[in-house]
């Protein structure tokens, strides 16, 4: 048979869960890993070790890919490039692909096609933040290194002139945004092919805990249709005009507009499948993952309605034990519903090694369920 | 983290999917397999290529395994008990599965047991098979070499003594049963720890065409729950009586008792993961195959409750043409929510090379989807 060779470039967890959702779909799949430890590299067959920022390795690897895809944001531009010109599909392509690398260009791009972003522009030094903050209500502002960051890394929340200058010690572009005095934060998670399929996941609620990612709600609860409606659409139409393929990640926060009317602004762009998703594995009918797989091939993509009312994710964060394993046991045995995704990392703590789904009818119990386990797990709980 | 090392004996789809289910549950897959191209060689990460029927090959790969397990029954006894004296856990141990083994043992053991079984006897030659027959109803009778028959193969069909030579030929013990006139064929899929616990899954339909599974349809239609109930306490009390641990499949005849009351007869026994569980991937809250690995490694047992009103499962045999790439892309833009499990096999006409899940309301719908997906992979149905 002549199914084709996915070639993932990334070992971690979104790779593992990517090759998991590509076994039953008959794929191949080849993973460059940084090494042979990573959380793909446990699990994956085809495993290359070696340097993503190394372009030889890149092209070595290629060899004998259908298509290249991504476990993060970090391979250079320039280099996916090349892969292009060897005549090798990189999807998401690099075009699109610097709009969630650079969140200077990102936001450039997004108020050109008039999509809601939080004020926001770049800034030179202590002095041009004030003068920032001071165009607008004042401090605090938020700043951003415009490339590198993820989960509160390279973002800073700042107070005043005197303690802005940390951000601009590595040398590199910063970008200042209002401080959004936010509702929520929502994710319209959106899946598009390059022939321009493309469907929408019903809008999720994403609860942060420490700029990390800890519960998220599918669908949000008490979001106005008419409010759903319009961030699919901002999502669908953002991965439209950046010629998004495969799994894209719109970060919302939802507010109210002068009028008091609630509305939405972009905070990031993800293009992988990305932690907001992660509740499709058991909660909807495809998951992100495999409908990744789906766009990244040009196969036709899979439904992307809900399985269940209510599915929450919690993530597992390492805790101050280094071994999960009796916590887990006891967590299946308290919940026999309970779905645990575990990513064979090492505990450390604060370190995001798995999560779980629950899904049901009433939100509080499910809710409750996710995250009793990722407390538990974590070692928070201990009853 | 301390997770364990699960080791799969065999490389075919089972240990696939065994695989795939594994991941999220963290632990660590190693599989000894035939080849590097067999089905689960191509997924998963650690892979040993050699002979299972060698100890000294099975003695190697055991060590670093914390249990090992079976994709298949073709292990000899004495091996595995050589294992279990080296101190490895081998479960389902080599005194259940003997009766998965031996065809003779098994029916041996149900008398034992009280379990309904169709009338049978060991036989010695063509004559005696004539005897046999006289003692019943007469011809047909179905003859089976006692040990490594699977999908047909092993098994004849007599209508009168004549025929009854071929059986014969290998030498090996030969095992006579009535022909029985079911009224369909169902099986009772349960899963057992080493501790004792046990789940039962829904009992389910399976339809057969020429002695291969075609169609699996979960939950059983028109079954009364006072049946159903019967089957699945049959399956579990085999289950404990025999000491298996790991997924059990009790393949049944639905047949009329003296009264004309519904009753059932063992068929078979599968101890390990089997083709009339594979609806549970997608139509139950955990898969048989999550399931397995949750006994193997004595953790707590996962909701083999059902997630849709209707699951079908559908086997894709191979056709005519090798590559079933395009079949498979139409299928998807048919059917967004059908589920497709390829196996990475090659296409030979009638070969197991995947199946499809399609789950709903209606139970026509359902089966038209999951038939027309698999006719139409196959080759059978070109619009």
């Amino acid at each position: 048979m002549t199914f084709p060779v996915v070639g993932m470039v990334g070992g971690g967890q979104l790779a593992r869960m990517t090759h998991e959702a590509g076994i039953p779909l008959g794929i191949r799949f080849k993973l460059l890993s940084d090494t042979p430890q990573d959380s793909a590299a446990q699990v994956v067959g085809d495993v290359v070790v070696g340097d993503y920022r190394d372009l030889d390795t890149l092209r070595e690897f290629a060899r004998g890919c259908d298509v290249i895809t991504f476990d993060h944001e970090h391979v250079p531009t320039e280099h996916l490039r090349a892969l292009q010109a060897d005549g090798i599909p990189v999807r998401p392509g690099p075009d699109a692909l610097v709009h969630a690398q650079d969140k200077g260009v990102m936001r450039a791009r997004l108020d050109a096609l008039g999509a809601p972003s939080p004020r926001h522009r770049i800034v030179t030094d202590p002095a041009d933040v004030a003068a920032f903050a001071a165009e607008g209500d004042g401090f605090p502002v938020i700043l951003k290194t415009v490339r590198g960051g993820y989960d509160g890394k390279g973002v800073w929340f700042v107070r005043d002139e005197a303690s802005a200058a940390e951000p601009f010690r590595a040398g590199v572009p910063v970008l200042a945004e209002e401080k959004v005095d936010f509702v929520r934060e929502l994710a319209a998670n959106v899946v598009r092919s390059p022939h321009g399929q493309a469907v929408a996941y019903p809008v999720v609620e994403s609860r942060q805990v420490d700029g990390v990612c800890d519960t998220v709600i599918a669908p949000a609860p008490d979001l106005s249709e008419e409010l759903a409606g319009r961030a699919q659409e901002l999502a669908l139409r953002i991965a439209a005009e950046l010629d998004v393929v495969g799994h894209l990640a719109v970060e919302l926060f939802e507010t109210r507009d002068a009028d008091g009317e609630p509305a939405v602004l972009v905070n990031e762009l993800a293009m992988r499948p990305h932690n907001s998703g992660h509740w499709t594995q058991d909660g909807a009918v495809t998951s992100q993952f495999a409908n990744h797989v789906r766009a990244v091939l040009d196969l036709p993509l899979g439904d992307p309605r809900p399985r269940a009312r209510w599915t929450v994710m919690a993530n597992v964060l390492g805790g101050d034990y280094p071994d999960m394993y009796q916590a887990y046991l006891h967590c299946m045995a308290r919940d026999p519903g309970l779905k645990i995704h575990m990513y064979g990392k090492d505990v450390k703590p604060g370190r995001k090694v798995g999560h779980v789904n629950t899904y049901g009818d009433d939100l509080d119990e499910v809710l409750d369920r996710a995250q009793h386990a990722a407390g538990y797990l974590r070692g928070t709980i201990t009853e």
